[in-house]
């Protein structure tokens, strides 16, 4: 199987970074979706439509009766203009492919191809799902891909996804038995105050004063009211705050993320960040409107199913290609998925080296050598679950 | 002077209106410009156009020989929404007439009208100067009106302006012998950080802290390091960092302005400002660029034009009408042309009560009735500094 | 009289140095008061004591009659280790005369045995106050020196005092028509938390971490609320919290002073800041005590006195020796003597040039050339005021 | 074990409750040490002493030949005014056993009267080493006993310690195989800036808001810095800074703990604070010492005798009496003698229920009914821990 997908390398390359020069934000992946349909007609795979506007189901029956594994890829990417220097940049200015989901959909669209060749050999039915809006938490695609009616004809009894990560180099993957991603939850904070002239502050209440205010008690939540020993994370990742430079600003918006992995973490963040928000925004005069989403839950595998998949990486890729790795407070949509199915979300290596940049980052780039890969892993896996599946 | 300026209100305040309804933003006024000199042809008005791209010199002749004063309004509006509530608001989303401008330019015509109706009384010549972009510190349109020779065929001995003014009533007036008005510089400063995962802050230098300490500290240059008995501000009037609610901020921009009266002051702040922002910045681990622009000069009036001014109001308007006021840090393009010319900066009281918002507020508004009231002064004011220049 | 001023140069050096290296905290100046009555009786000058237990009245009644003038000198010191490199350095650890009240001391009684020695040529009555705790406001000496029937045996007509100025060389004095020093409040503020294990935030709240906040948005009081164009301070003067390194603090102690000229602006800030402790403290977590004490009031001179001290001072000391200052915010007790009657408060030049240190700052150091240049000052001035009294 | 154990019960007690009244700070335990000789010459144990100045090392040769275990327990106590309202309450203002050494000293007594009555049965030899100083991190006393020659005679092949818990319960411990408590390092920060009158800030650096800068900033390495997956902890236990309230401070002091559980944090966490100190001091104009002092490392128990203690845990109190408990970033001075011996340091439980205060704080207490349960369980362990090396 590591074989037959090195064999495709040079297709799913080009198809990743075709993708990768055309990104797509999360509920508009039009042109993405066309493009996976081309390629699955063009395989010969049959699939469904209008899952959450673009979502994609395509389903290999095998030749033999069986159980039925959902293999999972998504396909949106992020509002960020990229600074990577690839001859595949991306060609639309504010948006990139920064968080990989190009290579998750290219990998994908290999695997089904691998299957679909082999299709008579395999006992069960292997789903394709192609998933939107990934990045649009936290409302998602998962949800309402389910209630759009992906599983209707088909249910997964196990249900695996990819996704690639920096931290390890091509030819690893990571496997956690339970939770390997956290509870991400969101906010958006409007802190009003009152605007006026630049040169008479004593007639305003300066929300951007304010939202200094508010900022720097909120480092505290972290640095003292959260238990060291667990882990906790809040970023405001976006600020907006005024008109013009001799513009006192009436207002100003906050928006982020916390992030946790466990519910007591989660439960004191959320308080605190009120009560922080609320209490710094009135003790300076001002007021404010907090928009808080719990988001997705944490992204918890199946042990039984962790096991297979390690397994499956032992042998195609050597015994020392599973290390040991800790989880990551990252927010995840499959967490949604893995609420009604038994399965595993595993990493898989593909760092550039050295001059690695963060996922999300305007600089981030993947080990392409990976893309043949984590399609030659996921397909065995398939097989390897399927096969433990019917035993 | 003042019963004929009464008797204008309807004209000068529709004029206002029409104005307050269609603001153009700094250096952008061609709709506002036309509509001046089509005023101007149907008073009679002699004008020049072409100076500052939309600025506009009409020119008054007397029917007697003698010196020249020149009366100046600025005529653009801030971007800005309108919030207050009146049936002449802004018909244009973002853009608002919430420094009064609209309010000078309907009153200079007014004067203009006036003063054309009884030219031949006049011994000398009278000069209406409408200009264009004086919210845009520190470039303004003064010296580019001057620049592109506005004073060329005449030239003011002296030149005189009003503003509205909220911190007065209707009626009242404020005159100042020398600094009305302060030293105003603009800064626009851009953070770099590194971006990445919202969730892995580790692997970032996040943009948005670096900002916050930046912010912090810059308070304390006015509370601590400023003399207590001298003026300065530092206004961060806009901010703006990040791409989403998920990713790390790479960069944030600041954008504000520094305020002060003495030269002293305006130096410590501007070294002060260099400091902490460079010092937080590199401490925190990120670096910046300053693009910091000395602005408007402080606008210092004549004594002997301020005497002559306060004469005439209280002569028109009584004698409790030119009270005792303390300066305004507020910049102002007209000390450009103070820099040059004698002159008086005055106030015109136009306070609508309790409800009053200041200066650049969404919710600014005007005393109506004052715009008869400052037609008749500066009408009344050109004519007496025309009396004492040729005495 | 300057000459015989400078006669005494030695003498009144010599006191002032003796002072300086015994100073004696507020309250508790016992060997001061026995030095100065010790003086008193070498020159033969009849006091009274038992004001505010430290405090000394002297009185020289004059060969004519006619009215009274007091003048007074502060004769405490401040609870600081002296850094100032001077032969006569002060030999009590933790004291140190910092602000002056040495140099005033020794100077009024220089003043005593130059007027002693003329008494018969006086037309009137002069009386000596040596005031104690003037450092320990709001309480002060001067209200207890009065509650203490100072004044009961001679009511003065006029009461004048100077303080030694590092912002003028020695030979100028300041003086004010009006307010020359400002409001001066005092707070005591505890923060409490939640003690517990350094390693364990989470189970506490950290006064520290709270005082933290508390702090910087104390800064934001100046730079954002207050009026710019008026004066306001808030300094802490003094924090300790904690018990040592590995213990979460359970309170902090905050100690300072609010300073301002006008009583809008001292309104504002008490109040700003009552809500800013209050406020920030809650959000925290945590509670907090404030003890506010309204202090001092503005020091104001009569403006009639005010000009005879400047004429006393041309006279003297030539026309260019008054220069137009601008008043300070420091505190001073004997704006309660100016609220009963009418007198003036000047500064005389005590700069030591580029090596100045502030007033309060351990190294301070004066010009003791100035110890006979106010001596003849201020016995000059004591006759003119008598002279335009008795007019 | 257990039932003998309770029969020491009220002998154990009242000896926790005699050091309780009269606890003793680190390297003053001169009366502490005192007491326990005079009980070990009661029990007939035969000692040493002059270790570390108060340490006692006390011998129970087995009548039968056999390895050597050590049990060690810490003498010292905290300089905290206790607040637990206790008929034993701390008689010395200023000093209290708020970590529970005082329990930890009486339970190693009640062992040795337990192991010396049956030491004829005892295959091998018992250590009880009485350790000093163990709060005084990070000098600690451990090093100096070994210094001192403890082990010169006697070579423990094994040594345990035990700690009172308050996040369990009386009848269940703590035992973790690996590091149980963390690195532990302090710090010690003086920051100068300029002092001077509280009304004059402008001619100050002062020392209180640069402190505040500083302890901003620091939030920002755990909330931003830190890996969120790892522990890291900066508490600031101590500030003290100014003189006066109507003084600018020249200088404040922090002293501070610095925690980590892996080597990787503790470097990023040093390197952070030192360049945020020295950064953000040196932007405020002011300048700075850090006296940063690397301290215990931390407690590593080996994982077999980490088995066996739980086993002797789970036969004497009970299945349930050994739950899984996540590690602490308490710094632990026994992790010094782990460096050089094999052992296991465990928790006790001893928590009184809801009104427990945590370890360190002024109210803290513990569950007396724990100090026979700690008794027999060391001794048991000690037994079980011999019986595995002889094996």
């Amino acid at each position: 199987m590591k074989q037959q997908a090195e064999e495709l390398f040079e297709e799913i390359r080009a198809f990743r970074r075709d993708l990768h020069e055309h990104p797509e934000l999360s509920g508009e992946e039009m042109e993405t979706s066309k493009k996976i349909q081309v390629k699955l007609d063009e395989y010969g795979i049959h699939y469904f439509t209008g899952y959450a506007k673009t979502g994609v189901l395509a389903v290999i029956e095998g030749g033999k009766p069986g159980k039925t594994v959902g293999l999972r890829a998504d396909i949106d990417a992020l509002p960020i203009t990229e600074k990577a220097n690839v001859p595949f940049k991306s060609k639309v200015d504010g948006k990139m492919h920064a968080c990989g989901h190009d290579a998750h959909t290219a990998m994908l669209l290999g695997v089904g191809k691998l299957l679909q060749q082999q299709k008579d050999k395999i006992a069960g039915t292997v789903l394709l799902i192609f998933q939107p809006a990934e990045e649009n938490a936290p409302t998602g695609g998962a949800d309402q891909m389910m209630a759009d009616g992906v599983f209707e004809r088909y249910q997964p009894d196990v249900i695996l996804a990819q996704h690639v990560w920096p931290g390890l180099p091509a030819g690893q993957v990571g496997v956690i038995d339970g939770a390997i991603m956290g509870n991400s939850d969101r906010f958006h904070v409007t802190i009003h105050g009152a605007g006026g002239h630049a040169s008479m502050p004593h007639q305003t209440i300066d929300a951007i004063v304010i939202a200094n205010q508010v900022m720097s008690a909120i480092q505290t939540i972290i640095s003292r009211n959260a238990n060291p020993m667990d882990s906790g994370v809040i970023t405001i990742g976006k600020i907006s705050g005024g008109y013009r430079y001799n513009v006192v600003a009436d207002s100003v918006v906050l928006e982020g993320t916390i992030r946790s992995l466990s519910d007591e973490t989660k439960k004191l963040l959320k308080k605190r960040f009120h009560e922080v928000v609320k209490g710094t925004t009135e003790m300076m005069g001002g007021s404010c409107e907090i928009d808080y989403s719990d988001g997705y839950p944490a992204t918890v595998n199946t042990k039984r199913w962790a096991e297979v998949v390690r397994d499956s990486a032992k042998r195609q890729l050597g015994t020392e290609s599973a290390p040991e790795v800790i989880g990551s407070m990252a927010g995840e949509d499959f967490g949604r998925f893995l609420k009604k199915y038994e399965g595993v979300y595993y990493w898989l290596g593909t760092s550039v080296g050295e001059t690695q940049k963060p996922l999300h980052d305007p600089g981030f780039m993947i080990d392409e050598q990976a893309l043949s890969i984590g399609t030659g892993l996921m397909a065995q896996a398939a097989l390897d679950v399927l096969a433990e599946l019917n035993n």
